[in-house]
């Protein structure tokens, strides 16, 4: 394990190896180990062997059932026992609903006004209680805040949360495990819990890994964050890619700029385009932020040092890419 | 193995627990051995474990291939030297094609002139040499024998073929040993080499096991056949299951007489649902044929005797379900 030779500062983080593994056993039971799929025809297009890890297969539809699950059990019966909250939009409010209720705990959910009807039904299927909000920034926080001061529940925030990206690195480990051989692991980028999460995941078990971040041109503040070396926010997004309209944190940022290897963005059409190919020639339903990992080994350049130019006379790259989720 | 106590009388086939496998040590260096899928919401709807044996993640999008490579790669270097031909207007079309080409062996593949022009890409994309014919079923068989004649290729008959029925068991062989304990397994049934195959594969691990086939009412051949005793042929159909539109033939008709426990009729309206169903639930693309071998278990009665009913105060039935393919 090559995390034993780094320090917390190398890492950009506090998180160890050990919490990773300890999150992977306190998960386990609960969650799906989703599998490995590959594509004969996605290679020839790539010009590079290609390890999908399914989370779109993954229970409540994408990866954030590991990070609610490992933060939701790892609570005390004490810290349990007034419920939990969280603020999202998306597949992260699900995923705390669903471990709430396996852990038999309530939970709020703090929506903006404006979430899509169905990630609401999502949320209401597992029993999760919406307050719907503003759909601002501010808005969302000060009602979580308030929800926790009246009720006494646990934030557990989308991705600054250490138990969290614990939670998130599980996939990365279960895809190097299954792989041990890659080059490289590209996933969406968003607030950063999924890529930080991978970062830690990946190089614990082999430090070589190449980690890529994928993001929209149209929500590209960790582009500019990585490249400018500060934090910079994403004022708004019209993005397809709905789960990628969030900004790093302090502590995604801290880890990212340790260990990741670059950030590719992606544009709208790659990310349409990319979501049909994958449909077809897979068979798989993918959400559009899921395409955006996909999206860059498919130009024609590919990845300069990666993919395509690598396959010239050397043997094929290999490519982990994660499709996080498959709630469309 | 519960086939050492049959008789080839009791299976009503001379098809050996041996020969499939064989077939399965001949095909796994080349398939994937594709994953077993749960759904927790689907679960609850049909009110039983379901276990989803995902061939619409297999090689050439089929289970098709199975059968194909099985059949291609057990041809002496002499045999399989002037090629093979088949006929063929979707899976097992493809499927001959690509099998072929990792043989290194020319395909001639008769496809009627109306067949979809997806399908007919597919077939070449994996270098298959398309003649078309008049869409009956006697100008098919008569281009094939013709081709056969001209140029001393091996016919690769879709189902009617020993070959073939022992390559497509090995996806329910595969199903039984990821999941001992089934009570059921569900497959669609058209020309009956995936049904039959599915009878051997699971009663050769596990006899107690009830295979249903599943039929589209607009395509009921297998169920008046099984009824009446006599084999019963499909004039012509328009059912949205455009791959299940052949009929028994006397091979797959003899084992199905023996081994099975009923045929299930579904309407064209289920298949359409059930298709939806799984790409929102599963994040799955199944193909119509597919979602003909869930829509049973999803009625307000269920299957008598097999799910819904049996719940009441008895444990769930575990039930396989093979989703044949992902072409659409």
């Amino acid at each position: 394990m090559a995390s034993t030779h780094l320090t917390p500062e190398d890492l950009g983080t506090a998180i160890q190896w050990k919490a990773i593994e300890e999150a992977h056993e306190r998960i386990r039971p609960r969650i799906h180990r989703t599998p490995v799929l590959t594509s004969q025809s996605l290679n020839v297009m790539a010009g590079a062997e290609l390890f999908f890890k399914c989370e779109n297969l993954q229970k409540a539809g994408s990866f954030k059932i590991r990070g609610a699950t490992n933060a939701i059990f790892s609570l005390s019966d004490e810290e349990a026992s007034h419920g939990v909250v969280t603020h999202s939009s998306g597949n992260h409010a699900a995923a705390v609903a669903c471990a709430a209720a396996w852990r038999g705990i309530p939970a709020w959910i703090v929506m903006p006004k404006n979430a899509p009807a169905v990630k609401c039904r999502a949320v209401e299927s597992y029993g999760g209680k919406i307050t719907f909000c503003e759909p601002k920034v501010s808005a969302r926080t000060e009602t979580a805040a308030r929800i926790q001061a009246e009720t006494g529940a646990r934030l557990i925030h989308p991705y600054d949360d250490d138990r969290i990206i614990a939670g998130q690195a599980t996939a990365a480990k279960e895809l190097v495990e299954d792989v041990p051989q890659l080059d490289a692991v590209l996933t969406p980028v968003s607030g950063g819990g999924l890529l930080s999460g991978t970062c830690l995941g990946a190089h614990g078990l082999r430090a070589e890994i190449r980690v890529y971040g994928c993001e929209p041109e149209l929500a590209d503040d960790a582009y500019r964050s990585i490249k400018s070396g500060t934090l910079q926010p994403l004022e708004s997004s019209d993005t397809i890619a709905d789960g990628l309209r969030a900004s790093l944190a302090p502590r995604t940022f801290a880890i990212l700029r340790k260990q990741l290897a670059g950030v590719l963005l992606v544009s709208e059409k790659e990310i349409v385009e990319t979501m049909q190919l994958v449909a077809q020639r897979m068979k798989l339903v993918i959400e559009p932020s899921s395409a955006v990992a996909l999206a860059p080994l498919l130009r024609a350049g590919g990845i300069p040092g990666l993919n395509q130019r690598l396959r010239k006379g050397r043997p094929s790259a290999r490519i982990g890419i994660i499709f996080s989720g498959g709630n469309v």
